[in-house]
């Protein structure tokens, strides 16, 4: 199997899973459930998910003792994105075409749909758990550490006060903790889910790591206004306030390498992930 | 010991345990560190982690057993609090004589504050808890119920929506999700470290929920302009709303002795939870 056709599997997976473990329809109150509802449905390529399916596999186990991982890495994803819409943040009325949780629902369902789906997050993990409890600590233990002060919410929080620097440090801690920690996570948790070994968890981790640095400076080079034609301070802090997209385009391809070098030896099946890498990094170069 | 002695010994065990778990000062970004910081230290009473490690000993085990339920208690309290206070929910600017999070360090912060306190609750269940996974998984499996889309957010969702409302269902969904399911979660999560039996949990749990409504009908009346003389519609779904100060006081006096009452034959010392509920009582009748 290609990665297309391998990717366009694990979706299904991924979304039968995610409808699986939402409150159900009317789950009072009613108001909440529907938001917590369309926001993950408005949700996009599940991209986190996949790749936690896909490092179980990798790790040599099965995708299926993944699921819970994968549906936590993707609500706690759907909430740090609700979250950024707010207006004292991004202020984003519109995502993927349609209006976000906030502009639909109004700003303080916007705060507490984000909020709601980071609690679910936790609880998927340990729903069905009381059979291998160890590896539900981890899964917790692992998307805690990436979505807390030290992660996701650390790295969010330099990206609101620096906008527009552009100091090479500043990026990184950016790039690393308000993205690549939460890719890192989803390999790390798929590949516990697989049984995988401390050092495989290892392997898997920073292929993610660097996957989604990639993935980052990948998302800024698509979303820039035009090449080489700067159209005033940016908005948010992009890689492109710092490296010509020249520049940018180098990282982006040393970092897939790395990614890539890092699948050598795995027990399972690795393709999947490599073509991933590669496909993504095509679309700049 | 009587309540008060037993405590206040109880509340620099918190104390103590809560600035152990925080990151430390200064931790990049060290704007986020200080909010986080600040929103923990301008806190109350630690009410809910002080009955966590009761109900420990109430179960006649260890409050040490306990303390990282109490911390997390205490952490996903004051995340709701600090959400709670933003201008897109009741807008406040003060809390204890202090200025609120958001008002201090932007609203930015304020939501961003609550989220790391989020994920900071859910990681402290688990830090050290490889020797006892079962017990991890249990408390996180708590803590997640009651802090999400059927528990305190739900609450919060209907207070937010139904603001002046005067139906007695609405009021009951509000009182048991906003305020009781944590107080509930905070007894059971200390029970289950104290080794509790399921029915001990149970037990303490209803002493929880008990408590924990009539601490809400409580805090209405202690909040009420003046008996008697309603100065116009809230801006809080209050139960003064539905009931005159007299019919408040027999239901905060109803669940307190169901609170109490639920306390029979445990195997600890449950003589501070039965005290606790008597005084809490005593500021309204």
């Amino acid at each position: 199997m290609d990665g297309d056709a391998y990717f366009s599997v694990c979706r299904e997976r991924v979304e039968a899973a995610l409808q699986e473990a939402l409150p159900p329809a009317g789950q009072r109150p009613a108001r909440l459930t529907g938001a917590i509802r369309y926001s993950v449905q408005v949700g996009g390529k599940r991209l986190r998910p996949m790749l936690c399916l896909a490092a179980a596999e990798a790790a040599g186990g099965d995708w299926r003792a993944a699921l819970p991982a994968a549906v936590a890495v993707e609500l706690l994803h759907t909430y740090t994105l609700v979250h950024d819409d707010l207006p004292c943040m991004d202020n984003d009325l519109i995502r993927r075409g349609q209006p976000t949780v906030h502009a639909k629902y109004g700003e303080a369902l916007g705060v507490l749909v984000g909020d709601a789906l980071q609690a679910l997050a936790f609880e998927v993990l340990v729903r069905d758990a009381a059979a291998d409890p160890g590896r539900a600590r981890r899964w917790v233990s692992e998307l805690a550490l990436a979505a807390g002060p030290a992660g996701v919410v650390g790295g969010q929080v330099e990206d609101v006060a620096e906008a527009g620097a552009t100091d090479p440090d500043t990026l990184a801690f950016v790039h690393q903790h308000k993205t690549a920690d939460l890719f890192r996570a989803a390999l790390r948790m798929g590949a516990i889910g697989g049984g995988a070994s401390d050092a495989v968890v290892e392997t898997l981790g920073a292929y993610g790591s660097h996957l989604g640095l990639a993935f980052q400076i990948i998302d800024d080079l698509l979303d820039a206004p035009g090449e080489g034609t700067p159209d005033g301070p940016p908005d948010e802090l992009t890689c492109l306030t710092l490296w010509t997209p020249g520049e940018a385009r180098e990282h982006a391809t040393r970092h897939t390498g790395q990614a890539i070098d890092a699948l050598e030896g795995l027990p399972g099946p690795a393709t999947p992930l490599r073509d991933l890498a590669r496909r993504m990094l095509q679309r700049v170069v």
